[in-house]
């Protein structure tokens, strides 16, 4: 066997051996837990309740936006629909009859909208539409026994909101509609993953890095021509060449991306969303800074992870900032635990930027320049979700099940550069870390001479 | 003629000549309008904020959810941002600074949150967040000068909405916090589009129908075994391989799938938001829905366009029922009009079908079986606006500058079929239709034998 066959062979047994141990995880054993690590999670929504006195809750919604409601109808496609949860008694699910065999896979009891006819209440009330809405949801509740202090959740244009449950609110007085402020009972619910969904999650960071790694390869089969990259044809290599092999790859994968993937280059790197402008030609020794966060079409779950690279070669200076930021990356990945709420190492990250010099919105929550977001947020159904790794609003403790993005950067658009690096962690069952973004910290991409 | 008045003349018609051309350039032309057939758009905004007695208007959220703040962003991607309209002032923009340049890049003036920084508000109020953030809209909008009946629009958490607006009410005595009920003022600007919006739209139209040929021709290249088509290695092709098929199509014309593409076979087709078994082996001789509507990444807009076709041949029996619907989409589509609402036409379609002897949701608004959903719906920034063409709710007249899909069909799946036929169609400036679904009917889709 040639050397060559030899790597190869070894790196299918590898890539067998990994798989082999994932499917040694058993996907559908409930999440042991240690009561004092003890976190809310799906199957605690009962006593989510409980703890903020709702005798019942809706979420309403389409579950492409409404991630709460997508989490309750575990990957059906809906767009119109309802989960009415009484307490002590099975969820309720109200789809289109359109929609009625998607609602029926969601395991959940259904009913339809048309049990409760909108034609029929519209002669009801003269016509008017909204009255109409009304009857029908006093219907629905009586039918239910609906009464007390009911929650409601899910996306809605907001003055619509507003108006339907003051109306509501109104017309059943045996019931007090209760509006909650953030974190809700779902941001609650959604922030600890269970045993599933972080297999669900270790599968879409493997699926997500394997983009990067064929990302990695395309540009460093391309050619340098001057500072710049250049194709076969001779033409230059542009920004927008970079995120249509991004698609593709993304494509094959049934990933989706329902907010763009960031890939910036120099000082556009400098603003931490800038997507990257696609008829930018890509330059050799400039930061790029290349974000992505799909969606896995089959699951719902995002993955998130950054990688800040030069291509061809690293000038001296931006070297230092991009080990500034790694070294920081480092101190963060080997402090972060369960136990401490997230705002700590938000603190951390700010002390040990401001230790190198950098600004820092710690303490000039006004700068545009420096480190100048927080350190990271909780990533499942929503791309940006609890918990919060940010010194400002409700602190929540690190627990097991939770999973987050730890992303320190520094931003100097002035200068032309701007440096993340990212990873997405999941706390397991004994408050260990799971990277689930397994990819190596690249900081030169080699380029053909 | 006089000199002078000939050289005025000239010049007149020079002008005219000048207009002309500029007129010839479609995508940049002004949408002219008939003041006997006008109807909102987005130039009208301050109209409809008069026609509410609006001082002001809010539209909060993200871009990638919220598509009444797309409309007014042109493209922008935001994560979290605000758009803030006091009558006779320009709109602002308020972005974070993480995307402050995405935000100037709509050309709207912009503000920074970071302007009003939350952690000063933190102090200011203990650490309660939620009296925070009214704090800080509370300055927001005493440094705008609004007050009196604002609008809020824009898709947030529905309990927030009410818990946040009915705080802010509470904070702001000097304003009136209205929330409209559908259809509200986005709904009436975004019902019609300008000449720009429709060029775009032609073109979404041209990509989707350019995938569904591409995907025509992946069938037919491919062989029959028995009632099954095969693959080149003799496994049956399933509907997840097209589906996979589909997706590399539209992410090579950078369309997106934020609802799934329905391609349903046989009784699956029979519910009308089935979007088909991936593990189900395509079959020669049964209905398959294909019912797709991308939208496309770098405008925003949808395209939706169905066709019903058998692999292969055609049975007999089902050859009616697709002749039935086919018949009745024609129909309609030759009576569709401007100056009509859109009721009238669900009502057509119920009659025709009536007539035929099958059930439909104007007289049964229970059936499942039959004619059972609306015969359309305005198509833009989100698959399904207004003007919807149903008899239930309020009437909107249709008018140049509408774009409806018109898709008429017909569900048994005890019977194991079922079939609708879908164009979107726009009512041009003299109310003549543009078909932007620029693709033959086809009904069976040869396949090798």
């Amino acid at each position: 066997m040639s050397a060559d066959k030899k790597k190869k062979s070894v790196k299918i047994i590898c890539e067998n051996l990994r798989r082999i141990r994932v499917i040694s995880v058993p996907i559908f054993r409930p999440y042991r837990r240690d009561a004092a690590k003890e976190a809310p999670m799906k199957s605690d929504i009962p006593q989510l309740m409980h703890e903020r006195g709702l005798d019942a809750l809706v979420v309403y919604g389409n579950t492409d936006t409404s991630s709460d409601l997508a989490y309750l109808a575990a990957g059906a496609h809906l767009e119109r629909a309802m989960v009415l949860h009484v307490r002590g008694q099975e969820p309720v699910l109200f789809a289109s009859v359109l929609e009625r065999e998607n609602a029926e896979a969601t395991g959940l009891a259904t009913r339809l909208w048309s049990d409760y006819p909108l034609s029929r209440y519209l002669q009801e009330t003269d016509g008017d539409l909204a009255a109409a809405r009304i009857a029908q949801w006093r219907d629905i509740f009586a039918d239910y026994g609906v009464q007390g202090r009911v929650g409601f959740y899910g996306l809605m244009d907001m003055g619509f909101a507003y108006r339907f449950l003051t109306d509501l609110a109104a017309a059943l007085p045996e019931i007090e509609v209760v509006g909650e402020n953030p974190p809700n009972l779902f941001n609650a619910a959604r922030e600890t993953k269970d045993a599933r969904e972080i297999e669900i999650m270790r599968a879409v960071g493997q699926a997500t890095t394997a983009v990067i790694a064929n990302v990695f390869d395309f540009l460093s089969g391309h050619r340098a021509q001057g500072d710049a990259l250049i194709q076969a044809d001779g033409s230059p290599l542009t920004i927008g060449d970079v995120k249509a092999f991004i698609r593709m790859e993304l494509a094959k994968r049934n990933l989706e991306e329902p907010h763009p993937t960031i890939f910036s280059q120099g000082r556009d790197a400098g603003v931490p969303h800038n997507a990257g402008r696609p008829d930018m030609p890509l330059r050799l020794g400039q930061t790029i800074i290349f974000d992505i966060f799909p969606r896995d079409r089959a699951t719902g779950y995002f993955h998130d992870i950054t990688r800040t690279f030069f291509l061809g070669h690293a000038p001296d200076a931006l070297v230092e900032k991009w080990l500034d930021v790694k070294r920081v990356f480092d101190e963060v990945m080997a402090a972060i635990r369960v136990g401490e709420p997230g705002g700590k190492f938000q603190q951390m990250t700010c002390d040990l930027f401001e230790v190198m010099n950098y600004p820092t919105i710690c303490v000039d929550p006004q700068t545009t320049v420096g480190y100048i977001h927080s350190l990271g947020h909780g990533v499942g159904l929503d791309i940006h979700e609890g918990p919060r790794l940010s010194t400002i609003g409700p602190q929540t403790i690190l627990r097991p099940g939770h999973v987050v993005s730890v992303e320190p950067g520094l931003y100097f658009p002035d200068d032309g550069w701007g440096v993340r690096i990212e990873d997405t962690i999941a706390f397991d069952e004994n408050g260990e870390i799971i990277n689930l973004s397994d990819f190596p910290y690249e900081m030169v991409i080699p380029v053909r001479a």
